[in-house]
This record gives structure tokens, C-alpha cells and sequence, in this order.
């Protein structure tokens, strides 16, 4: 096959069976965000330059798609929903009500060199609400989370933690400078891809034997949310500001309240997350059969990026969440929890004459007015040809229909399958699909 | 408001009025392609620039969004999505089963000067059948268009006509060389705008009064199918290959035995498309509620359109349909076909006392559990503050739960638009509701 036939690497098609399945895992989602009050937002992939700049930092800004457009203005893709997030808040202002939920599924693009894995395109599906600091709002994007989970059929716990804490932590250790709390709580952040004793080493390296001892009391603690809550709050006690516990406690007797159980939420005061910007409740996703894939859909609460991405426009405060499309699909299929679907034809009418074209799009209509999605063969080819047809696609069953049948009201119906025939009415074999 | 706050000119942010109800007309269409057999495709935004170039003539090379990616490749964001269909079945060739009928929903862009209504960026809706020439094929391109516009609730009459028909014209006015014919068609195609008369004149002009005479008797062709076609098959007779008529009477055979009258779908000899590329069947889609606003779906044969796309790497015949989307939308809203959707939210539980939360989270759960989508207002703001928001958000009901009421096993209920309360079991709202 020559090189340029395909996709820019990096890039890729989606032909029916992953797309009739991914499609199904997102509409699950998109469902239970709906019975929340979410709703869609759809945002253009090309924005303003000027809006997306400076807002990624320096690896942001190497990897954005950047050019220029007809009118010579200089423009770039979007590189995640956030910013276009924060445009929208602050451009539609008088419309939007507040607090405004919005879900937006949404492809990105980034010049990733494509390692394994890494597209340069890849679907973003973020759920956030803006405007408001209610700790019940942060309680609700992971019962929300939960519920998703439990939609999709997976056994999932969501790990909630707060910043609060961790800043907290860092006092107690002595670290003031903010960009020693940011190298501190990027190495806990480490915690769960390299054990406690590798981030008790690190930790030791560039802060000191002290610190390394508070982390490694802070990392050990274990057992249920309300036993490691007041552990932790025995570790940072005195520390001012106490919010952090004050706000996990709040938020896990709402959890509570709705029947949340330790088995879907847990506190885990070893989640730091990655980027900089959250400001209270954080929270990563666990696959209970299969941790090794990592979070599969994280977030938390960001009350000062609005301003930030906005320009100063708007400063509401936030708490959102980010499925991890991709390597939750991934997930999902090595579960077996969703398969791949090549089709959603149901039935083939095989096609013997042509002067029968007429009796094949009759029942051919008939099925598909029943809700069964039906497919004729084009051609009258030979029936072995027409087989491997259904076969291909996956149609499991096959109808034959001339004028004898006709004649009679029946149809001869075959299960590509189980090889089993019969000679029943049309009404009889939608009965027997629907 | 500041001139960088907004997106790009040419480019729009879709919010949830518009978004909600743009899917589901977008979901019904989508329903109607499964029935028939059609799979989903997805294909990148970005595709190499060898991959697109010179495929849209000079017109389109200038709209084409090019530029450089980070290995200093040259790429461009897709035209249409015929091409990458193009592309797809070249290189998925092994994968894909024949005849592959796929549809495809995305964006495309176009550096148009963004005159009233052109985007820089919309939506494609396209179903392509390829790898057939059964006439079968192109029928039941008709019909499904057909049924999508009776799911979509509106009044819509295909017209339908065929390009060697009009072929025959211009054979039988003597026109030979194929940029004259060009000119021949492209005067044809104006009649729906211009009417007989200028049609006739412009041809008059171009070509001369003895192919006016011949265009004007054709033009003026009315009445049924089955008389237009005689009345035209007797103005084209003699031409040579006549198969523009047995394809057309072939076709409607299909169409009568499936049940489709005149009011659905009509022969009529004035379409004739713009695009070059058409082969066989052609057609447009007349709403008799709202025909000024022009064809909402189109679309046709194109048997030699896959080989060159695929710059010879296969050879496939073809035939297809594309949705207006906008065009589509704006005739449904204003048919009020569709309406704006501002939220699906069906309840607001307001927010009282931050003891309560326990008892909101919970109720909601339970609404949420029997599908009943709803929201909790996130501060125990004051009564009228709480009201407005669901006002403005347009969720219909309000519940008012407290210690009492739960005591009690009861909630009260207000409806925002009828003003009238009650006090009854979830159960009993729950009813109500779904």
C-alpha cells in the first residue's frame, strides 16, 4: 500500500464497529449527564490565536496546530474545551444561566509526536459547572461520575481528594514557595504509578529527611474514608487554613446521603493530580477490574481558571470533570463490557430477479416501518456471493421472498447463525426480531 | 463587548436551544440511515494536502484551509466528506465489505467570505452507497430520503430526473463538445431560480434559437411521472443511448411497487445539479410548506467520481445523498417542525437548608434512577432567585422537600407554567412525569 494512502500518522479512521460502539458509550454517558441538568455546547475547532495563547503553557504552545487563515489572521485548532469554555462564558454572558452545565464532545488536536497510543486528534468529553462554590455541585460531578460508571456496567471507584489538603500539607512540611508546593505535589502525584517508597525517595531527594517523613506518615494512611479523614486531619492539624477536611467531610456525607457506598467513593489522599490549576475537590477514576489502564475519567474544582482563560472577562468558580474517551473505550472492550457492532441490519432480503425488485422493497419497507433495520442484496448474484455478504457485515438473518411466498403471505427466513430455517408470515418474523 | 471575545467570523458557538434540537433532528435522520443498513464513518478533520489537492477545482483549492503541521508536512482541514469516503475505500479496501454503505456526520470548512449564512465551518450529513450500480441502489437512496422527511414531520417531495436524459438533450440539440455541454447544463439547472422563460432566453443567447426551441418544449414538459417521461422520451427519441428513460422507468417501477405516490417523489427533467460529477440518477428536495428556501437534500449517482478521488486506486460506482443540515434546520424551526430545546431538565428541587442537602441529594437520585431528569439548586439562595433560574433554564416543575414533607413521605410540587401546586408521594409525581 503506498505511504500516502492512509491518514496523516497520528491521525486515524473510525469505521463502523468501533464507531457503532463508541457511540454507544457515549450516548450511555451522555444520558446520565442529561438526567443531571447538562447541557450540550458546541464550540467552532478554530478559534483566535490570540484566544488560545498563553494558555497551555510552553509544551501547549509547541504542540497547538497554528496558522493562518484567508484573511491573514492568524488562528489555531483547539487544543482542549476549557478555553473555548471560558470564550463562551464570557461572549454569552446575558444568555447564559447561571450556574451554566454544559457537556461538550469534541475532538482536539495536538502535534503530538504519535508514540503509542498519542493521537494528534482525539475526542474530548467534558462536563463542567461554572458559577458557583457549592460543595453540593462538586458532590454531584462524582455521584454523577458514579452513576456513569455504573451505566456503562463497569465496577468503578472514584478517588476524591482535595487540594486543600495537600496545601495544607506543604505547610505543615514548610514549603511556601509556590513552584517547591508545585515540584512537591507533582511528585505525590506520582505516588500511584510508582509506590509510596519510591515518592518517600524522591520526596527526600529534593526537599529533605524531614518532609520525606511527614510524606511518608501522609501516604500510609489507609482504611475506610471517615478513618483516614481523621488521620490525615491528626497529620495537617493546625495548619490554617483547615478547609480541606472541612470540605471533604462535607462533601462525603452528601455522598453518603445519596447512598454513594465506599465501594464506588473513597477518599484517597494520595491523588494529587497533574495540572496546576485545580483549587479544591479532585478526583480520579478507578476500573476495578482493570486499575492498570489508569483514571478513566478524572476532574475537580478550578475557581480561579475562568478568570485566567478569559482574559479576566469573567471569574466564576468551577468544579468539572473529563472522560478519558479513548482509554475508556479501550477499557470497555477488554471487558467485554460493550463489543464491537459491525451492523445494526438486522435482516438481508436476498435478491433472485430482478422483476421480484418489486416484493423485496415492499417487505423491505414493511420491516423497516416495524423498526427493523432491514438491507436488500443489489444484485442478483449468486445466493453464495449474497451469504458471504451478510456474513461480512454481520446481518444474522436472511430472508428469501418470491412470488410463491408472496403468494402464500409467508416468507422463508434463515438464521446465518444457528444454520436454523423456517416458513413463517412477515408478522410472525417481526415478532420474533423486535 | 470587546471584538476578540467572540469566535472566529464565519464560525458560531452552538448553544443548548440550538444543540438539543439539531440532534435530534440529526438522531431521527440518523434512525431512518440505520434502517436501511448504513454505518457510521469517522474521519479525520485533517487530511495531507496531496490527499485533497486538485480535487475541488480552482474555486475550491482557494477556500481550502492549508498549512504546515509540525514535521513540516503540508496539510489541510477536510473540503467534504466525499473525498476522505474516497480515501476510506482505498486503503480500508480489504476491511470494508462491497457494496459499503456508510453515513458520515462532520464538519468541514471553507475559507468562504462569510457572507449572510455562510459558515466557515458546518456540518456535512452525508450517505453514500458505492461499490453497486443496481438501480436498486439509487431507489432506495429516494425512498430513504423520502421516509427521513416523514420522520422529520414535514411535507417533502423528491424530484427526481437523470443525467443521461439530459445527456440525450443535448446530444439531440446537437452539443458535443463537453465544455459547451457544461454550459448547456448549468443554464438548465438555473430554471428553478430563473424560470422557463429566462432558461430559455439564456440558451437562446449562448447556443441559439433552434436548441431554445428544443429547450423550451422540454423544459415545459409537466404533469405525472408517467406522462412526463412518454412526453420526453418522445423529445429525446432516437438518441443514442437511451438509457437515461429505462433508467428513470426503472427507477419509478421500484418506487410504485414500495408504495411511494406522486406526492413523495416525482420524475422531473428540470433538475439537472450543479456538480459536474453526476453520472446517473439525480435529485433534489422540495418542502411544499417552504419551497423558497431551496433543496434540503440532494444527491445521485457518481460512477466514475470514486477513481478519480482516489487518484485510480479504486474504481467503484457510486450513489449518495447529502443533508442541508442548516438549510434543513432553519426550515424545520421555522415550520415549527422542531423547537428550540433549552433544557431536558424536568425538575428544579429547591434549596432551602444546607442540612437538607442530604435529603435533595437523595430525592434526586431517586428521579434520576426513573429517568426523570433533574436538578438541585446548588445555594439556599432566596425562593424568588431559585424560581427565576428555572425560569430561565425552562425546567417545568419545582419540588420543594423538607423534613416535614419526608416525615411525612410526601413532596410538594409547583408547576412553573400552569401555577398549580400540590403536595403528593414521589411515586405519584414520578407518574406525572414519564
Amino acid at each position: 500500500m503506498a505511504k500516502n494512502q492512509g491518514p496523516l500518522s497520528g491521525f486515524r479512521d473510525i469505521l463502523a464497529p468501533e464507531m457503532l460502539s463508541r457511540q454507544e458509550m457515549i450516548n450511555t454517558i451522555k444520558k446520565v449527564y442529561e438526567s443531571y441538568g447538562y447541557t450540550p455546547l458546541e464550540t467552532p475547532a478554530i478559534e483566535r490565536y490570540e484566544t488560545l495563547q498563553g494558555k497551555y503553557g510552553e509544551e501547549g504552545e509547541k504542540l497547538m496546530y497554528k496558522f493562518t487563515d484567508h484573511g491573514g489572521r492568524k488562528i489555531a485548532l483547539r487544543y482542549d474545551l476549557t478555553v473555548p469554555l471560558a470564550r463562551v462564558v464570557a461572549q454569552h454572558k446575558e444568555e447564559i444561566p447561571l450556574p451554566y452545565k454544559r457537556y461538550q464532545i469534541g475532538n482536539v488536536w495536538r502535534g503530538e509526536s504519535p508514540q503509542a497510543g498519542r493521537y494528534r486528534e482525539f475526542l474530548q468529553f467534558d462536563a463542567d459547572i461554572v458559577g458557583t462554590s457549592s460543595l453540593l455541585a462538586d458532590a454531584e460531578v462524582i455521584m454523577m461520575m458514579s452513576d456513569a460508571m455504573r451505566a456503562l456496567g463497569v465496577n468503578a471507584v472514584i478517588r476524591v481528594n482535595n487540594r486543600k489538603i495537600l496545601d495544607g500539607l506543604a505547610q505543615k512540611a514548610g514549603i511556601k514557595d509556590a513552584s517547591r508546593a508545585r515540584k512537591f505535589f507533582s511528585i505525590i502525584d506520582k505516588t500511584e504509578k510508582i509506590g509510596i517508597k519510591k515518592t518517600i525517595e524522591e520526596i527526600q531527594l529534593s526537599f529533605g529527611k524531614k518532609e520525606a517523613k511527614l510524606i511518608g506518615e501522609f501516604l500510609e494512611v489507609d482504611g475506610t474514608t471517615n478513618a483516614r479523614i481523621k488521620k490525615i486531619k491528626k497529620i495537617i492539624e493546625n495548619q490554617n487554613p483547615n478547609d480541606g477536611i472541612l470540605e471533604i467531610v462535607q462533601v462525603f456525607k452528601i455522598l453518603e446521603s445519596a447512598g454513594y457506598s465506599e465501594s464506588e467513593v473513597i477518599f484517597d489522599q494520595t491523588i494529587a493530580r497533574g495540572l496546576d490549576y485545580y483549587t479544591g475537590t479532585i478526583y480520579e477514576t478507578t476500573l476495578l477490574d482493570f486499575p492498570q489502564i489508569g483514571s478513566v475519567c478524572s476532574g475537580g474544582r478550578y475557581d480561579n481558571l475562568i478568570a485566567t482563560l478569559s482574559d479576566n472577562k469573567v471569574d466564576l468558580p468551577a468544579v468539572g470533570t473529563s472522560v478519558g474517551v479513548d482509554r475508556l473505550f479501550t477499557a470497555l472492550t477488554k471487558l467485554k463490557r460493550i463489543k464491537p457492532i459491525k451492523t445494526k441490519s438486522q435482516v438481508l432480503i436476498t435478491n433472485f430477479d430482478q422483476k421480484d425488485w418489486g416484493i423485496y422493497v415492499k417487505l423491505a419497507k414493511q420491516l423497516r416501518q416495524e423498526r427493523v433495520a432491514t438491507e436488500i442484496y443489489y444484485e442478483n448474484s449468486k445466493l453464495d456471493k449474497q451469504l458471504k455478504y451478510a456474513d461480512k457485515i454481520g446481518i444474522p438473518w436472511i430472508l428469501f421472498a418470491g412470488p410463491d411466498e408472496i403468494a402464500k403471505g409467508v416468507v422463508k427466513v434463515k438464521n446465518m447463525q444457528s444454520g436454523e430455517q423456517k416458513t413463517i408470515t412477515l408478522k410472525e418474523f417481526t415478532k420474533l426480531l423486535v
